[in-house]
């Protein structure tokens, strides 16, 4: 039976959807580095990853769909590093885990923040494709606040204020590394002295 | 003589550059609202200016100098704000007024915000065209540290990042209120709760 079956050819192989997706993420990213992801076209990210253009589609079929699609492949890579990251547990320490992410402090990070940038400007004139980054938006503020709450005694700003400013002061700032504005340590400084208004107690 | 003159016609009018300027500004702007700055070509401003391509490209040839051109009138409308700001007297009021200019709180600075976006996210991938963003990021971050400085007492922060911090800031609270992620009321008091910590001795 077994050399029957070896003799059929192997078992096609199912679709590895993970697979093609992290296949595809990076042509995007990729693509996106060099000439800007407001540029990128289906076409591109087919050429780059060397599949058809109709592997793509099935991916996403739109600009929208492929925004949203960049915007997910950015957030996933956030989350896989603070997965990894060891030292994320006082709340303090838990929120400065998240916002360094955030923050274009290597090739990665310079290149997600850019993506995020792109994806800001592009939702700014499309209220339907806002729609995913609201979800991602509400759910980073929540845990930032909730972490100022947790960490007990009133700070200088109370919670929601503190989250806000703090996601609102870490997107800034990637804006101005990306532009050469600002230089990586100011930035990192500047979120610590933030972080120790919004957890040291008044 | 003066029959004479009167019967050459008219004198030519000199081409009122300012007036030019003024009209191709407003269409590109009114351009920019619809589509969004980054699918806004030259032939849609004048179009929508009523002009000739000819007369467009007179002010910006590429799609780089319409990007610098966009941006010089969002930060001349600004600076016109400003000027007509009557309280920015004592330097936390002065940092305020500039800020707030910078916050989508009415339609015409939710534009210019979305342009702003634009630019961002456009020069993010193009270090040349970050240049003139970079003189005015600099410029504004030197007027809030002196103003800082000028309070007197030290705040919770020095000058440098106190500035930088409020600069960041508004920049991310602008994105989140362009994307519907913050009401304007919680942005504004999230700017607030920050002018007081870096206006505030410690």
């Amino acid at each position: 039976m077994r050399v029957q079956c070896d003799r059929l050819g192997p078992v096609p192989k199912l679709v590895d959807h993970h697979e093609r997706r992290t296949l595809l993420a990076d042509a995007l990213l990729r693509v996106a580095a060099t000439r800007g992801l407001m540029d990128v076209s289906l076409r591109h990210v087919a050429a780059e990853a060397g599949v058809t253009a109709g592997m793509v589609q099935h991916y996403f079929r739109t600009k929208d769909e492929m925004m949203v699609f960049a915007l997910d492949v950015v957030a996933a890579r956030v989350q896989a590093r603070l997965d990894d990251d060891p030292e994320a547990d006082a709340p303090r320490a838990r929120v400065r885990a998240l916002l360094v992410q955030l923050l274009p402090l290597d090739d990665d990070r310079a290149l997600e923040g850019r993506v995020a940038v792109a994806f800001h400007a592009y939702a700014a004139a499309r209220p339907a494709v806002a729609a995913r980054l609201r979800e991602d938006t509400a759910g980073m503020r929540a845990a930032i606040a909730e972490q100022v709450r947790r960490a007990g005694a009133p700070g200088a700003l109370d919670p929601e204020r503190a989250a806000t400013g703090l996601l609102s002061l870490v997107e800034g700032l990637a804006i101005h590394v990306l532009g050469g504005h600002v230089d990586p340590d100011h930035a990192l400084a500047t979120l610590d002295g933030h972080l120790d208004l919004a957890f040291t107690p008044v």
